[in-house]
């Protein structure tokens, strides 16, 4: 495997830019098709598959043994111990919107565990890669590796999730908790979230009803950040669904806690 | 006043240049300066102090007897017909967080009423700029005029708002009733959206509590798009406070009546 992972991060900047081709010039173009788009011209659904064909054309050229599993087209190739899990537009409420928060995701998992993992957001040039070895940033203001920081309280902590009123019944209970214990909540970022956790900005993901392939990517890099990042239950995340994922163990279960109801 | 926006974008562009050089190398630097934080190093209040400061040299060396108001600086010069409105960092909350959907907002007023304006976000590279004849984007994908989105229906709409939890008693069940009646609803995205609604990217901007600073260098931007822009009572917007903005008039009298409970 570690031979594998060599070169990961040059070929997962060459899919960020194969992805980038297909979303960025069907980004923000809903301005010039209102027209179109009563046909049933629908620029995000385009950019979801034209950018996982050209995703799953660069794995199966380079990889052609292992198992791709995307949001699009499914499972194909293997069976394998590496497993491509691929989200080409994850956030795709934000593209519609014309936010730049929403990202491509490619994740690796070995043996069931997610080892190396890409975001690219292309309309701000930026990266988030982990290779393995760590966690790298690319985009304005430079190259970086990156690092979770240091926040251990939840009342020093910042907090994303999509929206509470995803969280029902006693969940909602327990989001609402959380929500007040921590210093600052931000709603609406996506897999933009993972990714300012990864680099020290924020300190705390708390989401619920992932699919794997809005995951599997993020995890890696946060991992490789030095953040921790579970179910729900404690378990691996690649299962996805109910996510914690904190800048370090110590806030990770100062959270666990909270939404456990202690 | 026609003959003092002759310039007026080319003005702005210069604002928003050297707003940048004081907000952009304080922005995503609290990785690594998590023990200064300690010490009450706080890079978004800089950001908002020097930006202003830099603002200000300029109107003050351009336009000598225009008054100022500054959200952090207060009201200087005057009397005068002509007021400019500075919010050197809106979206702090945005800022702190890593997320790039904060701006530099200057409006100008003339007689009250908004007649220029500026957003600026240097991370992405984008300004909105209205110069009293239109409203037009510069950044990734090149310079384009700005026009709003044809949305009649509240059905078929995309509305922004900060978060549904600032709207307090009744006021939380017109929004509740605003929020079911649209499309999708977004949250978090501060002076990000109003500009969105510019670019007919979204449709409707629904926003509580907001200061004159938050607001009027996006009225004019939103005008000159050919969007409407009105407190929740139809007045004009320069007074801020309640702020229901959209698209067009259609779409602007439909959210009003959903509001008033109609």
């Amino acid at each position: 495997m570690n031979g594998q992972l060599d070169g990961m991060q040059d070929f997962l900047r060459e899919v960020a830019a194969a992805a980038a081709l297909e979303t960025l010039p069907r980004f923000r173009q809903q301005h010039e098709i209102a027209n179109k788009l009563e046909a049933g011209f629908d620029p995000v659904t385009e950019a979801d598959r034209e950018a996982e064909k050209a995703i799953r054309r660069l794995i199966q050229a380079r990889f052609p043994d292992h198992v791709i599993v995307g949001e699009e087209f499914g499972v194909s190739g293997g069976p394998s111990d590496h497993e491509w899990v691929i989200d080409p537009v994850d956030g795709t409420r934000a593209f519609i919107s014309g936010l730049p928060l929403w990202g491509t995701l490619v994740g690796l998992k070995y043996k069931g565990r997610a080892v190396a993992g890409l975001m690219a957001q292309p309309f701000t040039g930026e990266t988030f890669i982990a290779d393995g070895a760590g966690s790298y940033y690319d985009g304005p203001g430079g190259p970086r590796r990156l690092a979770t920081r240091g926040t251990t309280r939840l009342a020093d902590a910042t907090m994303c999730t999509t929206t509470p009123a995803l969280f029902a019944g006693g969940r909602r209970a327990a989001y609402d908790r959380i929500e007040g214990a921590v210093r600052l909540a931000r709603y609406g970022t996506d897999c933009y979230a993972y990714c300012m956790l990864a680099a020290g900005h924020i300190d705390l993901v708390v989401e619920i009803g992932l699919q794997p392939y809005d995951i599997v990517a993020l995890v890696p890099i946060i991992e490789q950040a030095g953040g921790v990042i579970t179910t729900v239950d404690g378990g691996r995340p690649e299962a996805a669904g109910y996510i914690v994922a904190a800048a370090n163990a110590e806030l990770h279960a100062a959270a666990m806690a909270v939404l456990a109801g202690g």
